[in-house]
């Protein structure tokens, strides 16, 4: 290689990641849905394949971690931008009950096995926090796909998973203080307290202020204003809601949701903000797939241990969540709860606090990351089988794709 | 704040220099927008100012270089996307004698004044080449907001930056092996037969293939087919083009380029790419500005230098593309030259070369900086003055804008 190219060379190796990542997760995806199965399942197993595990193509790298955030972020933007806050209100009180019970089963169930199992204290704490919180992100994009994201069910989903995330918000922070200095109550009760007055807040006003100024965006002299204001909110509430201890998603959530009514017929800035979306998400869902690492389950222990903790971690969920559904219909409750089941990147994420504060031993590292990735394929499948009778109810059966588009609706913009 | 953040601070910082480069960017395009100036150069001048030289806020790291090199490279995408490989194998001749004569006066220039200002052979020889490569994603991007990617000149100008990109890679060659090893004629050839076999192929047969193959993609499973196999074509052959001696965005280009007419009437994935594009583009126009350290320019006679070697990369640019037109209307003739102007970031990349061969100075280094930065602000203003009434003559004053579309359109996806 001439050395021209030597300044563009890390480069090239970037552009290879990522045109393999892009490239063997669709793949897969057409794999999949030609198995009728989700396409999300197709794309993380795409990771565990590409990923260190097997064919080691592609490390998981602060780069790809990045990428998958922002993808992880778009994807909550994008339900958010489809969801308006008098319909997240209207199932408030239903929501924060399947949240909470949601919530202390797992808990319950992960800090009880992991002292069986010969956990100490600190260290069931951490797997009962790591069993705690739902990865939204993965119900959205298969109930997104299936076009079911304005049913009941899901908006329950969503706004559970709100109140799940800043339950296992409080909950992490008291158990990796305990694992460290101790529990400081005031302190614990100022970020609990900062969080959920960020998310009421931005919750409640956002959607007025973006519509008292979507005249104002509208005038605007750049191109496509709404959907850079929608960028720049995105960001700029994801930045936010860490520095008020909530997760990045939530804030970009809020942001879609602030602006779902201010462009709920502008088309154009939808397909922009998809475009961005689609791009990114296959970094979210290929980087949970390669976090697993197969080598450490040559261990027989670990198997069971992982088995164990998965199959609690989707019993619990499923009971607690449906469980808050209760007054719904049956079918309806277990809806609720599957939605609650995947755990994805952020079981993953209080694993590795944990490890880094050497608080929990590498095999219950292993099979809580074997969980959270586990609960993540084996929910969509279930996802779609218990909501396809909705889909045939509402008649949609897939939304309307490119190649559908009438001709004469291609040249507007 | 809370140990539970610990894992994400990072993410917190990344996502901070996110949303603090999309937010200048797009409030300096704003405020060049009021002025009737074009918004690149408002947002490179965003770089500019929040940098090293002038705030600070942000410093140029390797993440937001590999999201500047994906802007381009989309940028490039969307503009083979709008041209079809006929429009310019008619205007081949042409190009190919705007983009020599473009490449050797800016050479002979460059070498020059370096020779007289007293650098050495290798010193002189890297300034020459230096002086070569147009980056034609600042011109693309200003045609493309007034809607004049069709015309004949605007087609010329893009068929001839392929060229000047071959010819600046051989150039670039040449010096570099005079700087180390000295020159490998050989070596060279291949080198240089392989990027224009590369080029010429993928260019012949890209749109042949991409035709043929389109009923196949319309039947893929997956969602936005034609939006998915673009993308998985622009990354591929962006890296393909790496490897082969071309510039990424060449790749790129001829990715857009193959799939013009397969996709020429599928206006949602036009919208889907176009979104990608405009996420990622701010990056690439920010990391220009950040790129130039103002600090290096208290030295009067780095002024001197810089503004000569800036005043010579305009002038011979302009009448070595301009004369390459000779034929055409004069207003034709001074619109293809000066769309050659802006070096952008391939002035900057082969400085950084030179400098790590240790073959230039400091001062020299800043001097092309300032001239790769200069030239792209100051062809842009130039551009919309020259094209203005091809603007008014077409009666496309605009590109339909979002908040234009009218309502019955906004629902069919």
């Amino acid at each position: 290689m001439p050395i021209v190219l030597a300044a563009s060379v890390e480069h090239a190796d970037v552009l290879l990641t990522l045109f393999i990542i892009v490239a063997s997760a669709k793949l897969m995806a057409e794999i999949f849905e030609r198995l009728r199965q989700p396409a999300v399942v197709g794309e993380i197993l795409a990771g565990v394949l590409i990923g260190p595990s097997v064919l080691g193509w592609v490390q998981p790298t602060e780069m790809i971690g990045t990428l998958a955030e922002i993808g992880v972020i778009f994807l909550l933007f994008m339900v958010g931008l489809e969801t308006k806050p008098k319909d997240i209100f209207k199932v408030g009180k239903r929501a924060a009950l399947v949240g909470t019970l949601g919530v202390i089963l797992p808990f319950v169930a992960g800090y009880l096995i992991a002292s069986v199992w010969g956990g100490s204290f600190v260290e069931s704490m951490f797997i009962g926090a790591a069993l705690v919180a739902t990865s939204v992100g993965i119900t959205a994009r298969v109930l997104g796909s299936m076009g079911l994201l304005e049913r009941e069910t899901s908006r329950i989903i969503l706004a559970a998973a709100v109140i799940d995330d800043i339950l296992g918000l409080i909950i992490l922070s008291v158990v990796s203080s305990v694992g460290t200095t101790g529990i400081d109550v005031g302190a614990l009760l100022k970020t609990a307290g900062l969080a959920i007055l960020f998310t009421v807040i931005v919750g409640f006003l956002g959607s007025r202020v973006m519509t008292r100024l979507a005249p104002k965006v509208q005038n605007l002299q750049i191109r496509r204003p709404f959907f850079t204001i929608g960028l720049i909110l995105c960001l700029g509430l994801s930045v936010a809601s860490l520095y008020f201890g909530v997760a990045a998603i939530i804030g970009a959530f809020l942001a879609g949701m602030a602006m779902a009514e201010a462009t709920e017929r502008n088309h154009k800035m939808h397909q922009l903000t998809s475009g961005v979306t689609e791009f990114f998400v296959p970094f979210f869902l290929v980087n949970i797939g390669m976090q697993l690492n197969l080598s450490l389950f040559r261990d027989g222990s670990v198997i069971a241990l992982a088995i164990v903790i998965t199959v609690l971690a989707v019993i619990t969920k499923f009971v607690g969540g449906g469980l808050g559904a209760w007054g719904m219909q049956r079918r309806e409750m277990a809806q609720v709860g599957i939605g609650m089941v995947p755990r994805g990147e952020v079981g993953i994420v209080v694993a590795q606090i944990g490890l880094g504060l050497a608080a929990i031993s590498e095999q219950f590292f292993a099979s809580v990351v074997f969980m959270a990735v586990a609960t993540t394929l084996i929910a969509p499948p279930l996802i779609k089988y218990l909501f396809a009778e909705d889909v045939d109810k509402d008649g949609v059966i897939e939304v309307v794709e490119e190649h559908e588009v009438p001709d004469e609706f291609t040249r507007i913009g």
